[in-house]
């Protein structure tokens, strides 16, 4: 197991920490009903470079309706999709993906976005890594998950990006279930359409499942405090931080992406999901850092 | 398994049901990963009269209020719960419910929350059967929830019940964990206090978990359809319909409370909790209704 991590510091705080919480009898013993492990998605699990995977799948959304009414070409933030005018897309932030989301995935049930979702993945390809999206996977966290699975955790994704698309490959690419899945949410409205009864996606954010509504996701769809959270950005902050304020151990770590050869090195400047405040303060708030350059001997799944 | 259950048309459906979902290689079957089965819980899972169980611990939560605070007392709806002034109670219906629990829930964190809610269940009794009421569980059901996880099931409870209380003794009664609760829930605020991090309970609501709420709960947390569901009122008709809205053998169970002698015979006029479309339209709707009287030996756990 971990055979993808380098032995160091960061390694070293997973396995003690593991070797803490399921010690029977030890002080710091935690029933395996308790063991909750939440991660990140997007440049936790794997790469969000040059942006998001969803940015990928909605702009060949937005292609698909565009050829369908071309006046789409001229609108914001869809113009800047289609041109991918990162200044304009960054400067519209995470809440314009959002619009983006809102405006490509509604207007047709779950069970259809599922279809378009994972014809998608079926075929579609990372421009720079030339494989496919659901390759782009960081081995050495699909390892850690398999392993905090061993040692008796749930695993669970807490995503800022969208619910449905995360559940229409999680568990193949990561071996977690739908139903621990946790993202960025639409209303849904009930339908009754022919005798069928089906869920409607609708235009409109639920949730936009970033900064405190991660733990306040985690609340309602979870109910217990994580014993371990990872993430990348400052977005996964509170999330960590939550996780960290109860009691007996607990790990929240922090993947800086400091890797330029092997992925891309960057952190505060990335608008879409900067890294700042976690990586200043991780000291302060008992965080473990771990670098992809020093402490993962690979970085991608197999293909 | 299902000792409980006497032989007849509701036993055969569901060792029907479960066969042919569970046959490896037959049309309907159905992965294990894939195998739902959603629950109602107030007088579906456990007696819900004179009123539901939340019920009581709001009396005694506004109680503990009142006496702290007396000009409660004259303040509606509370003044009528503590004067168990049950017409009124019912005019305010279960938005009135949903107010009170708001007021007693609020300004507090999950943490302190769930100590109290501990507290309660383990001293709580109701008032006519003389046993605690996380005992006020129906023994047929809780052999129906086991019969299913042995069958490869995950079980889980969606109901108008708030989901923090359900989730204190759910383990423990039904043996369904805390993240296999869904329920009416209070808007959450992250909080961190001398560097203590928290979820607030707030006196907002977030979800009403009843009606069409209940499928699209089941969309945002399990993000599967049920194969079996299970209910007792109109409340619960949606979630049945959406489960039976799914390709497949889909079975969908209906509690209908017809023995006066054993428990309460009820239906339309419980105005808490009405059971009248989801009876009338049984048969349109594909639903098996279960007699209480009929096809239950025993109706409540062992204390």
């Amino acid at each position: 197991m971990l055979d993808s991590w380098n032995d160091g510091a960061a390694k070293s705080a997973i396995v003690d920490f593991v070797a803490h919480v399921t010690k029977e009898g030890g002080a710091d013993y935690v029933p395996p009903a308790e063991r909750v492990a939440t991660f990140d998605n997007d440049g936790t699990l794997w790469c969000e470079q040059p942006f998001q995977v969803q940015v990928f799948f909605l702009m060949d959304r937005v292609k698909e309706l565009a050829a369908k009414d071309p006046a789409l070409k001229e609108r914001q933030p869809f113009k800047a999709l289609l041109e991918r005018d990162a200044k304009t897309l960054h400067a519209h932030g995470k809440q314009g993906v959002m619009e983006l989301f809102a405006a490509t995935h509604a207007g047709m049930t779950e069970d259809e976005f599922e279809r378009i979702a994972r014809t998608w993945f079926a075929k579609a390809e990372h421009p720079k890594f030339g494989r496919l999206f659901k390759q782009m996977t960081y081995r050495p966290q699909v390892e850690l998950l398999q392993y905090l699975r061993l040692n008796g955790f749930k695993t669970w994704i807490v995503s800022g990006g969208g619910i449905d698309l995360i559940r229409a490959f999680a568990d193949e690419a990561y071996g977690i279930p739908r139903e621990q899945v946790i993202g960025s949410s639409a209303k849904l409205r009930f339908e009754i359409k022919d005798n069928h009864a089906a869920l409607m996606k609708l235009g409109e954010l639920n949730s936009f499942d970033d900064r405190d509504a991660k733990p306040r996701n985690i609340g309602l769809h979870i109910g217990r405090r994580p014993l371990l959270a990872c993430g990348n950005s400052d977005g996964d902050l509170a999330m960590m931080r939550y996780t960290k304020g109860g009691p007996g151990a607990r790990l929240a770590l922090l993947l800086h992406h400091d890797d330029a050869e092997r992925e891309v090195a960057y952190d505060r400047e990335f608008k879409l999901s900067p890294l700042a405040e976690a990586l200043d303060k991780a000291s302060d708030y008992g965080i473990t850092v771990v670098s992809m350059e020093r402490d993962w001997k690979t970085i991608f799944s197999p293909a």
